[in-house]
């Protein structure tokens, strides 16, 4: 244990938080970047905890970034939300689009939220459980840097484009699923590079377009999506929310606007539907029950386990226990508390 | 060519109509579905042609499929539209949803479309191209009969459900995929039951949770999804979407209420969104302008298709070449005219 250290909650918070603070972001952004990167270190997912903190203070290398950007919030159409990040990163503008969302898909019964010109380098699962946790179903999409082929193809163009789906659930955290469209994530292939081991085939392929199990070939190359043409399909279609729809910019495009930090400029778009409108008698009481017979029946079948329950198991012990990190990642981050 | 027989796609309508009127559907279900039916033979998705009337007919054995159904259509939200199916056929409902949906969506920026009751045995690219062509992208997701397993479980429980994706497209008819959450479709297992050939690995596994090659073993096993777990996601996603959300039956439910015909009840959700009510400016040309763009980039790498490009190549065929049908088929379809 003597390569790692033990933080509490609040102690990942105020580090993250001093971390950004010391290199100039804003209170407002350090702390809502600082939130979600606690939330991920709170549920064990530690590729986005303290980790991520280096590549939100190494994003400031692109000019464009403003760490210190006030979202406006606006309405487009009775049912359509629009942030303007203004440059500055995803998690204050989520934020501060999370209430009016809710509260039209509460009024109209299903509502959505465009936000633009943000840089999203964190998961998508936090903001759309701070959604359902209203009692809504929730849809997340946004578009990343061009790391896969289309299908058939055999050249990068999209990214590796996460879909997150919630549900509402009664007495428990909502279902969340937070899923990229391509196999891996590009960092297991990364860790794979590091300690010299191959790849599975099916990951990636090569700049020749042929299947690959060399990580550094596969990093030149083009990473696969899940389940083939269908993943690829759904790439595809996180492109045109994301992009096309929002009027922000493709992967294809961030990527000619990114200086080599690796954050995406960007849009992403959200869909939230209140179940008790989705319904002829308005009970959702009802709704989430039915749900509930579902989720029940799933666990009844050994060796299954709901997509959020790794999350959430973590959740119960972290609070009262803490986490680790490891030594260098703190001392890298202590080290940025100093360097302004 | 004996064996097989030439067919305008106005007689494939009229031979669909004349099938099902003679088998006591309403003119109104009837035109309905033979607009569907018509639809797949001018696209050359043939198991959703006319091979597909003699599911509908016999559907029929069950007592609660109402062949005469009058689908009644309410607002829930000022964003949400209902329809009930009354226990006919999908196809109508859905075509009676269609305009209060897209009035809805134009009207708040987003908006749903719930239904109960329907029986739906056909693909749901007709009903988001119908959306799609209106400018507006959609989604559709609609739950089936329990033929997967839930990631890591071995004993069916979610249905094949598809979850569709429309993009408007100027001077060319949108961008549509319609994809089941399994690999591959029961129908191709059944085929190489038919053939005695065997199944390729990953398609399913037994009733014993093994992975398995024999198609009469898969077919008393479970369908797997395609991604593995991120796959079966999405069909629980579905299976809480056309289920809990509106109200209506998870797969294993519709099973339970299914007398053997094979035809599902349950619900289905859309949702269609106005591009030109999610940016600023509101200028929707620019957005499928900057939409082919990236379709452009996509055809620039050989190899790959859009997902429903090999329809649309057919379809500007079979208008004036016509189709032609097995012998048999047309057969069994005269027949079903004379049986009233």
């Amino acid at each position: 244990m003597n390569d790692s250290l033990h933080l509490t909650l609040e102690e990942v918070h105020a580090l993250a938080f001093e971390a950004l603070a010391a290199n100039g972001f804003s209170a407002a952004q350090a702390r809502a970047i600082a939130d979600t990167v606690t939330a991920a270190e709170r549920d064990l997912c530690t590729s986005h905890g303290l980790f991520r903190i280096a590549f939100y203070v190494n994003a400031l290398n692109n000019p464009d970034v403003d760490p210190t950007a006030v979202p406006v919030v606006s309405e487009l159409a009775p049912a359509v939300v629009h942030v303007d990040g203004r440059f500055g990163f995803a998690p204050l503008a989520l934020e501060m689009g999370a209430a009016p969302l809710v509260e039209k898909a509460r009024a109209q019964g299903i509502a959505a939220l465009c936000l633009n010109n943000i840089y999203h380098i964190a998961a998508l699962w936090p903001e759309l459980e701070r959604v359902a946790e209203q009692g809504l179903a929730a849809f997340a999409f946004t578009a990343a840097l061009p790391y896969m082929a289309p299908a058939g193809g055999t050249r990068p163009l999209y990214g590796t484009n996460p879909m997150a789906f919630a549900w509402p659930r009664k007495d428990h955290p909502p279902l969340v699923f937070d899923q990229a469209s391509s196999v891996t994530a590009r960092g297991e292939i990364q860790i794979h590079l590091r300690d010299g081991k191959p790849i599975p085939v099916g990951w990636a392929i090569g700049p020749d377009g042929e299947p690959t199990t060399d990580p550094e070939t596969a990093l030149k190359g083009a990473q696969l999506p899940f389940g083939g043409h269908k993943g690829a399909a759904i790439a595809l279609m996180v492109e045109l929310l994301a992009g096309a729809l929002v009027g922000d910019l493709f992967s294809y495009e961030a990527a000619a606007k990114d200086t080599g930090t690796g954050a995406p400029l960007g849009g992403e778009f959200l869909i939230a539907i209140d179940p008790g409108r989705c319904v002829r008698d308005g009970d959702r009481e009802k709704q989430l029950a039915h749900a509930e017979q579902l989720l029940q029946k799933i666990g009844e079948q050994e060796g299954t386990r709901l997509p959020s329950d790794r999350r959430y198991a973590a959740r119960k012990r972290t609070p009262t226990e803490g986490i680790r990190i490891p030594r260098t990642l703190h001392q890298t981050l202590v080290a940025y508390t100093r360097e302004s």
